[in-house]
């Protein structure tokens, strides 16, 4: 039970996914999600630093390939666009694992201190994009906004895809979102 | 001392602010706010469910506020130029407490749990913008798209005008930031 196991951060997210799901947030301790595992609970705590972060291990590496995408941007860079290409790549790393997003968007959307978490990951993600944008010669204010309208097309496409079983090339609803941002704004 | 005083939720606010600031968020007891705000622990519960939710009095007069602009914008409605009036009229009203606000604004950005809770409320202004607009006639994926952007343009004046002293004109940074969005997605 205390012995070692292989994939124990994938674990520890599966366990935890499914404490919320069954008993809600409030209700679930880190050491049931860490017997759960099959771990410790200084493993839970090796890797996350409480209950709410062991929903978003992935967030880093995510991070990592947007601003991969935006780094590699073909020059002159323009901001939107580099900024679709990001999400783009997040879409496609996400795109494989369907029936795991949705039931994890369940228990997110199910409890407001995990939707505080992910708004807060989204904002970090937003603020990293930005700065990238800037590494690249955008100015501040255009690098600013963009990164910020990158995350508004990557929170509205992962709602269609997550909510919608016909809708389930990922890539194609980003491109689409930022289609509709084009046009909305380009309305007054 | 528990004798009832005039504006306990204004009392409540102020004495929040000065002891997050003074001590840090985590440290801060309910019971030190109620004290020092001349109320007890229970009237502060009557007001606010957490230590939180007292830095975030105003947000549903300013939500009100927003509503009303979407409903009142001119036919035919153009989503973006109703949500930018809907922003504006939020800048409008913050536009007189800058010394507060800026206070606030310290206390926020120091402290993550406070900082998820504002992007929560962010986040509860956007939906009621896109559901007001939905009222108007407005398609549900362009009311989304209008919504969030009409967040990221309030996010964005709002950091200026509580950052840079000179740029006092908060509803005029509500437009240029308007106009900025507009630019950068019609870059690609």
């Amino acid at each position: 039970m205390v012995r070692w196991l292989p994939d124990a951060v994938g674990r520890l997210e599966r366990a935890a996914l499914e404490l919320y799901a069954e008993r809600g947030f409030e209700q679930t301790t880190v050491a049931e999600i860490a017997e759960r595992a099959g771990v410790t609970e200084r493993t839970f705590f090796r890797y996350f630093t409480d209950k709410r972060e062991v929903l978003f291990q992935g967030s880093a590496e995510l991070q990592r390939i947007a601003l991969a995408a935006i780094a590699a941007s073909p020059e002159p860079v323009v901001p939107i666009d580099a900024v679709a290409s990001a999400i783009g790549e997040i879409a496609g790393v996400l795109q494989g694992g369907r029936a795991h997003a949705r039931q994890r968007a369940a228990v997110v959307d199910a409890h407001p201190a995990l939707r505080e978490r992910e708004l807060l990951k989204m904002e970090s993600l937003a603020s990293a994009m930005s700065l990238a944008l800037e590494a690249r010669g955008v100015p501040a204010a255009a690098a600013l906004i963009a990164g910020q309208a990158g995350i508004t097309v990557f929170r509205i496409s992962y709602e269609r895809w997550v909510a919608d079983s016909a809708a389930d090339d990922y890539r194609r609803l980003v491109g689409e979102s930022f289609q509709e941002l084009k046009a909305v704004t380009a309305g007054g």
